[in-house]
């Protein structure tokens, strides 16, 4: 194999391929980037067995051939090597050479024969959505998936995709994130739930275009198709919460407020609490105002916002970080916060937005009144 | 104690004072930041024995007194409340009350006897030197200073002050940092060694102006007296290496070479050898050129930069780190690097400055030809 492209493009590709390397300690292979030289392509690919990014970029082809590299030595090697055309060579025993103006380096190269086949997902049931929506939908829930094994299914986000409409749902059993986006989609419905580290490195791949995205879905597997860029995952197997039992829609208190303020105050009254295990704050809501406060053996804190109230007056704990994490990802100025008793969940919602779009339920923490 | 301040006002100072906070677990008390109301200012003080940082802001005093408060956690919630004035009460029974608009906190306060008392030095021995300049002294020389236990001397700068000069001079006993400024002093000879944890803290006290800071230096103490603000620190004891004698002064190979150029080069080439221990480089000098590489199992990097030579051809290798932190302290496009033989120190000054100004020694590391 032998080659020459723009070190830019092969530094960006390699940066973007690298985020299926595995995280743990895998089988030695896996540590490589593979590299195929083919017509006027140089194909990219690398997994960790659970996802898998392939990406095409032009090149001058000499020679056609393949070569598995150490991932991450090679992108970094060739993130330093900026403005220039770089010319790969593989013709050396087990050896990659790399040639960038006057200078030069060589790298230890694994065999192309021993790295897994990059699953492509057929395209029977799939669809289009645009780009910044599936970014949108991502990270609107991706940050309350949960990160301990002893629930597998709830590591994933559930997707869930029938007529017309995408609903992603994010849980860790003490808050859960919801977001519908409509697509065109006039085939059979599906349910899965795709890992979410899938999904997170999924969202870095996307902008904000509105440039279309190919989504496709196959047993097991997720795949989304960006220009040049395919990322496949492995589905998480089981049975996701039934979500749609959980969310409430009637509330006895309803509160509106400004989301900066609630956030600062959230943010201030929490640091009282900070050195605990969860730091929760007690929201006291009344006619016109809410005082947010918490209590350590060494400290108290005290906040008060300005609020509109809709029915009654009500005491209820959070674990502020729920609530915080829940302000930062609505993008409107107000939300409205949705209580019935101090026990039951509150559901957090933007106010501007259609509000059956996306909202945030968390479990309240028992406080002494 | 009660009083109103400025909140921007007191986080600046908790923030500055706090950097002579215990990094390391000691007495309680000293986690804690002295707050005096006197007059009409507040002095605030923080020490952990070695370097002590006192500060002084403008305050309307309701009632005199004084206090110590935990200043991490202090630092922080003032930090957190902006554009507002702040009142303080200590009133209550071992407690600060923090008052501010509809909002309120409080915390546990320590017992103000307790704290150690702020030692001023008194400037018998003192000189005058612009910040800009002190500052300037402490960022060429600081990241050569010794980390490890074992020779404590080297953990601190050697300050020596004579005759219209301060010279400073760090070494980790593989590198050493030399750098010379005029001022005006006509005391006796002084030669002290400052912690180098207390120099950076210096350091990032001053800024770029032409304003005159006072130094003043006491049997054990070296203070720096800033408006408002006055840092002490111990000094520590025993005998600097005589640098004089380490840094040679005739070369029989010197190149110029530019600065950047250089440095990316180094940068690439001890990539091969990155994971080693230490990452060597090898540089092979020539008439016009230069090679800089590395050489590990699995790879091999090769880079060429041109440069000006002037007498003998030369390969010598050293730690790409000691070259590169040395290359980046110096401000001017080209360098100049000066040898003699292939195990005798290397010395990298400047080439537009004065070259008695500054200079860096670097210890050659073996290298197989």
């Amino acid at each position: 194999m032998k080659l020459s492209c723009d070190s830019l493009d092969l530094s960006d590709a390699l940066t973007q391929v690298g985020k299926a390397l595995p995280l743990k300690k895998v089988m030695p292979i896996l540590n490589g980037i593979k590299l195929k030289a083919e017509g006027d392509t140089l194909t990219l690919t690398a997994t960790d067995l659970e996802l898998s990014i392939e990406k095409k970029i032009k090149a001058d082809i000499f020679t056609e051939g393949e070569t598995v590299i150490l991932g991450k030595y090679f992108t970094e090697y060739v993130r330093k090597i900026d403005k220039e055309d770089v010319i790969i060579d593989t013709s050396g025993e087990k050896t990659l050479k790399l040639t960038y103006g006057e200078n030069n380096g060589y790298i230890q190269t694994m065999e192309a024969d021993e790295y897994p086949a990059f699953k492509n997902v057929n395209d029977e049931n799939s669809f289009y959505i645009v780009k910044k929506e599936l970014k949108n939908l991502i990270e609107k829930i991706i940050f309350c998936t949960a990160s301990e094994d002893n629930r597998p299914t709830l590591k994933g986000c559930s997707i869930e995709i029938s007529d017309n409409k995408i609903i992603g749902v994010a849980s860790d059993g003490y808050r859960l994130a919801y977001c519908k986006k409509e697509i065109e989609y006039g085939g059979a419905d599906i349910k899965i739930i795709v890992p979410a580290r899938s999904m997170s490195e999924i969202s870095k791949l996307l902008d904000d275009s509105d440039e279309n995205v190919k989504v496709s879905i196959e047993k097991n597997y997720f795949m989304v198709d960006l220009e040049n860029t395919k990322i496949v995952t492995r589905l998480i197997e089981g049975e996701y919460i039934n979500y749609n039992k959980i969310i409430p829609s009637d509330f006895t208190t309803t509160v509106f407020v400004d989301k900066k303020a609630l956030d600062t105050a959230i943010d201030r009254a929490s640091l009282a609490t900070r050195t605990e295990k969860k730091s929760v704050v007690k929201l006291e809501i009344r006619e016109k105002r809410m005082s947010i406060s918490a209590e350590s053996e060494i400290s108290g804190i005290n906040e008060i916002v300005n609020i509109d109230l809709l029915g009654h007056d009500l005491n209820i704990g959070f674990n502020a970080r729920y609530l915080s994490d829940s302000l930062r990802a609505i993008s409107d100025d107000f939300v409205k916060l949705c209580f019935t008793t101090s026990t039951a969940p509150g559901v957090i919602v933007p106010t501007e937005k259609k509000e059956d779009e996306y909202l945030y339920l968390i479990l309240p923490v028992r406080i002494i009144n």
